[in-house]
């Protein structure tokens, strides 16, 4: 029924590459986040902070591989406004990652499980496949959410 | 020894005046608050919103007279990125106020006290004040608030 | 087996009482939440914002019924350091409730149920009950959760 | 050139629909913005804000016409997870807006500028169409914006 | 007086474990905090964060002693609904720590001070043991932290 | 023409010194800030956090060079309430720099462009320019940011 698996792991020489952004356009955002998880970033979130002479800035942060460093440079200096950037290094754990199929009265949806120590940890509900489902069928998307993380415990207590 | 006073009192009629923006350089957000008080605003604060797509954005909130409200929507279509604004109608509790001059080691500093119903209920060394005596004498700003707060607090005692 | 309800109602004559706070120690916010539950609010939550000169401050806003503003203000002008309130009107539109009882592994727990217009729209572990349980037994809150979420739908598609 | 127009104006008679959610997964927060835009609202944005023990929460606010409260309160229940909501009454000034077209080397990008009694005070190039530039002809996004504005004001100022 | 002493001095070898949860149920995080503190955290605090398709996001830190990360991996992992983890090295510099008691009308209160190179730079009042004094003897916190405040530099000046 | 002008590069061993505050009066972050970039620091930046007991506090960070921790530390310690920081190590990347000045009908204003392996990415008006001449000339400032930009694009495109 799994149809992927990836073990347990932690990935060392990860970056966080941040850049403090005062003077740029928030439509940028979501364009930029995109731009960069296409280049090969792990992770993209921003941080809204507060800027010399008061300013409600936003920090960019990116989370990728060391390799990647040189690639993302290039969009952030392209697509940001900044003038420079900082390099923050990390560790990063990843938990084993399972996925499994749950057939609902909506149609099949998988659910991504997380394992720690072979212990199962996490599972959650594809975020895309549920919104798809809610819209073809017209029910509340918390109720798709409910009914699969439902169905997913039930199957699991067996 | 006071030197103004202004008695407690309800102001109706006042407005919020609002404004989202999710494009605007945020430079530009401590300039467009001081024109806004020099154009007659009570107050001016910013916050920090999501708004469509994602986009980390700013409201801003203007507080005012309505008798006000012609200047400062000059200002604010003037000087902000936004095609339109919202009022929301409020009243504002104002309590009595008095300045009590304080000596200190760092020279004369005033604090502000407010009355509800006759009772004093808050007190606040003027910050500009206290700023330039911490420049002046060399001394934490910290350390000035709590001696004008530590006077004030004695000589109301005696 | 339901032990309260309350039927869905919209409350006319709320007041949003409103206070920007720019110079306050915020250790104090949560202490002045429950002595405004404890004089009657109906909700209470604050707001980060910025102020003038940049200043990161909070915005204290308390939901409650107009006969209540007198101790209320009380309650925040002797608690809090502002100088002002601002009232602003809402009506609030409350739904229909219901409490439900579901026995789990962990003993019986609440469900919080929500009506409108007679169909259930809401319902919602009760998170004190859950908590308690979660100390109780070593399981993590989330699995209590969880778990009294599935046991209730399970309950309620017999 | 312009294709379309609309005179400045004031609404008035529009709610401010807010509630507070401190228990809803934020992954849902895009899909209610969407589906509350579709059933008419003007507006929705999102303020993070903490509430009762300190929880990090969101306000969602609707901005709407008083006719399709009806409607978006249907969504509002249905799929977020709040028990309550609040109307605020609002007032909203709209400025005039006229569409141009611009010819860059990428393609005809829109913009759209806004009037107050007349005068011309704002003009932002369409979001959509230069994201779509800036992915079909390799370009930053940001290059796109400016060569837009820069076109705009020239032409303006012939 | 003093009945706690500890010595300035720098950690190194600390850990900031940092975990951006965009799925979770902000209910939960006050539990959370308290069981990372059981387990042996420094410190815990959340950052607002924006994520992927503009979720509004909170970032967990938990600063903690190398040697403690499993055990707190384990409570982060069972706790909250992250699929992984982020490690960032970092040094920390405590100050020196010293409590006075401090006699009040309402009773003893201790006041935690700080040296940096043998000065003292801050004093701070127990806010468990003020919030109870406040509470026993009905009279706003504000007021007992200012007490205290002014009693502990009046017997400093000595 | 160009007045100044900077290599890009990489700086190694920079620090991101982070202090937490729960118990600090937001009106001392400007003041902070400013004292922080008179002693060295080469950028101060505030990030909202929730601490314990769910309070709405600020984390300072301050980037700066390791050998001026001891001064940056003497003024954090001695202007802010923290009792310890925490360093995190960082590298920063910095563009390379130019100053070009823009002849417009308000007076001469310098752009700040900023190059990456030889290419141009960034250009900026200078804010304070740009606020002088809006002031002097009673114009918008986002007027004068625009025809500065556009001033610059019509130069480097001829």
């Amino acid at each position: 029924m799994a149809f992927d698996h990836r073990e347990e792991h932690v990935d060392t020489g990860m970056l966080i590459i941040q850049a403090n952004l005062d003077d740029m356009n928030p439509e940028l955002t979501s364009y930029i986040t995109d731009k960069l998880l296409e280049a090969g970033a792990n992770d993209v979130y921003w941080i809204p902070i507060i800027m010399k002479k008061g300013r409600p800035g936003v920090m960019l942060n990116v989370l990728a591989d060391e390799g990647k460093a040189g690639e993302l440079e290039e969009v952030i200096f392209s697509e940001t406004t900044t003038f420079g950037l900082r390099y923050v290094r990390a560790d990063c754990h990843r938990l084993g990652r399972e996925f499994i199929l749950i057939e609902t009265r909506w149609g099949a949806i998988h659910v991504k499980a997380a394992f720690h120590i072979g212990r199962m940890v996490q599972f959650a509900p594809e975020f895309k496949e549920c919104e798809q489902a809610a819209k073809k069928h017209q029910v509340p998307l918390k109720q798709v959410y409910d009914e699969v993380r439902r169905l997913f415990l039930e199957r699991r207590g067996e």
